[in-house]
């Protein structure tokens, strides 16, 4: 038996299938690596938790150089905060939390980042800061192509800056960008644009930050960029791997899952699906990549079954056998689950909880 | 103020957006409904618990005249089970969770109902109902045409019945279709078959179960059949609204959510993504129906915006504003939380746990 089939033996009698379960020594080298990417272009780095959604794994971040972390919900920063991680930007419009008083809560223990693209997001973070009677450092939320959250125009940028500096609960922090790929030349013309803007109003940006894992090909490339965020490459996925980001080796989350149906020569079934990798296919072909037959596909799934296409498969798995899948998009996948497996070399170390798992709002 | 939007202030102060919120008047109705239809039928109620995942619910549906439940996932038996449910049928292979010793601990406890569509399986499961020191009831998986698990050949059933019999700790109980919209009468030619090999064998199935919410159109139909196991009918969705099964008023499952950003004029974003609504699209385009914006179409999501699409609607939502969000797919979405908010009459009245989320094993 060689090792790995150790480790299956193992993961089976201990958690049954199907089992997420995380590298060790993949992550350390992933975050090592992410690290150094920012080091090396002079940015601060702000990871994304949003992956892992683990404090354990956020401490192994900023004990590797990161100045902070990056939440995408407020409960995520709740529970970051709880861990006791202090330095927290919420890179969203937090508005469903805001108004339940959460946010208030937070902001009374710790002062928190957040961002905005819009006067009713700023109304909501001023009554909180109030709330908490500790003023709000904001961002500015700016679209520079992604057609996602963020104002279009520097112009509504500058007045939303503008009404920052007219309240005395808030506080003007910095920009929050997210490029496209291609968009880093557009994103120099819209910020260059607001930092003139800015210049008028009398203040100036202390944090401006980029963000995403594909975005370390660009990293640095914004004059002006103080910090970036990224949260994939923590763990990697199929996407990283098709954008050449990653290496397979390089994938540090793998779903081990069994064979439970071989209904004839070209067809199985594995016992996880959409409620285990989800149905995001992240823009590939198949529902992830099976290290043990990359020839099999994850053509379909329902709920709780993977269906394999076998026909490209010279060997093919039997009933009972356990594989190893990467997921397409890990970070979908990791929020599925409440707790994940790290091992090292193989073996089975401890249960890491998914602490900020299905933190919506 | 009118009372939905009373309780969307109650829903925003009490608990933020996202938040799953279901209607307990509309269950009851949808409850009693698939009631009738099995009566009707002249065939036992057996819902799918995978959709809710809650044993108060589940209890409701045994109240209404259900004679037991069908899981999906070993996990969600133990919840149900431990909540004090007694008849419980593990509608797939459960060969990752036999092998970690979980089946035979919940066997101990009280009888199951398993399935399997190989020997592999029968295997795992005669040990582990020695090792409980029950025989266990087992039901034979028989695909007719989904091409998912099950076997294919009536023979192929009939040999593992004859493997059922000749093993002491296994007992033969029935067998588990389901059949496509179509596949009806391929499935009555399938049963006929395996009902002469059973005959050969002096084997006689007790339970003979069909499945599906959309299959009710079919109910009935299958000779021979003793009951039927739907699930999202107690909830519905915009599949079952696009089947023709439900109208709109019969789904009780709703995401309140925020409208955050209104980059431009015809685009918004909402605080629900993928980690709350999934990217199951249950083949319907889009990723659900808004209530009050039915013009507009969330067209994309990343994992906790969702992108509006308002090109359509004469009437646009603020920021700020709280929209209701009928999900493609239910059976998903709930597994997202871990407890629904349960309203009538537009009032809170409790949250109720989902406390089979996440029993991928």
């Amino acid at each position: 038996m060689n090792s790995l089939d150790s480790l299956k033996s193992s993961i089976i009698s201990q958690f049954g299938t199907p089992c997420a379960v995380i590298d060790l020594d993949i992550i350390k080298k992933n975050i090592l690596r992410a690290q150094k990417i920012c080091d090396a272009a002079g940015v601060a780095n702000r990871p994304h938790i949003k992956t892992h959604k683990s404090p354990l794994l956020a401490k192994m971040q900023i004990d590797a150089g990161a100045r902070g972390i990056t939440c995408q919900k407020l409960g995520e920063a709740e529970v970051m905060a709880e861990a006791g991680i202090d330095d927290i930007l919420i890179a969203t419009n937090i508005l469903g939390a805001a108004r339940s008083g959460r946010l208030a809560s937070l902001q009374k223990k710790l002062p928190l980042k957040v961002c905005a693209d819009n006067h009713v997001s700023l109304q909501e973070y001023s009554k909180a800061a109030e709330a908490a009677n500790r003023p709000l450092d904001v961002l500015i939320e700016c679209d520079t192509g992604q057609k996602r959250a963020g104002v279009e125009d520097p112009k509504e940028a500058a007045n939303l800056v503008q009404s920052i500096i007219e309240d005395k609960w808030l506080k003007f922090t910095g920009l929050l960008y997210y490029p496209t790929l291609q968009g880093w030349d557009d994103t120099q013309m819209f910020h260059n644009s607001l930092t003139k803007m800015l210049d008028d109003l009398k203040v100036k940006a202390k944090i401006i930050s980029t963000g995403g894992t594909p975005n370390f090909a660009n990293i640095g490339k914004l004059e002006g960029a103080t910090e970036h965020r990224a949260g994939t490459c923590i763990f990697n996925d199929m996407m990283m791997v098709q954008d050449g980001f990653a290496q397979l080796a390089d994938c540090g989350f793998r779903v081990f899952t069994s064979v439970v149906s071989r209904a004839n020569e070209n067809r199985g079934i594995l016992d996880a699906g959409s409620k285990t990798l989800t149905s995001d296919t992240g823009g590939l072909n198949g529902f992830g990549h099976i290290n043990e037959y990359p020839e099999a596909s994850i053509i379909k799934f329902s709920e709780e079954h993977g269906f394999l296409d076998l026909e490209d498969c010279k060997m093919k798995p039997s009933v009972g056998d356990i594989v190893t899948v990467i997921p397409n998009h890990v970070c979908v996948a990791v929020n599925m689950v409440d707790e994940l497996v790290m091992v090292q070399n193989n073996t089975i170390l401890q249960t890491v909880p998914v602490a900020a798992r299905g933190m919506l709002v």
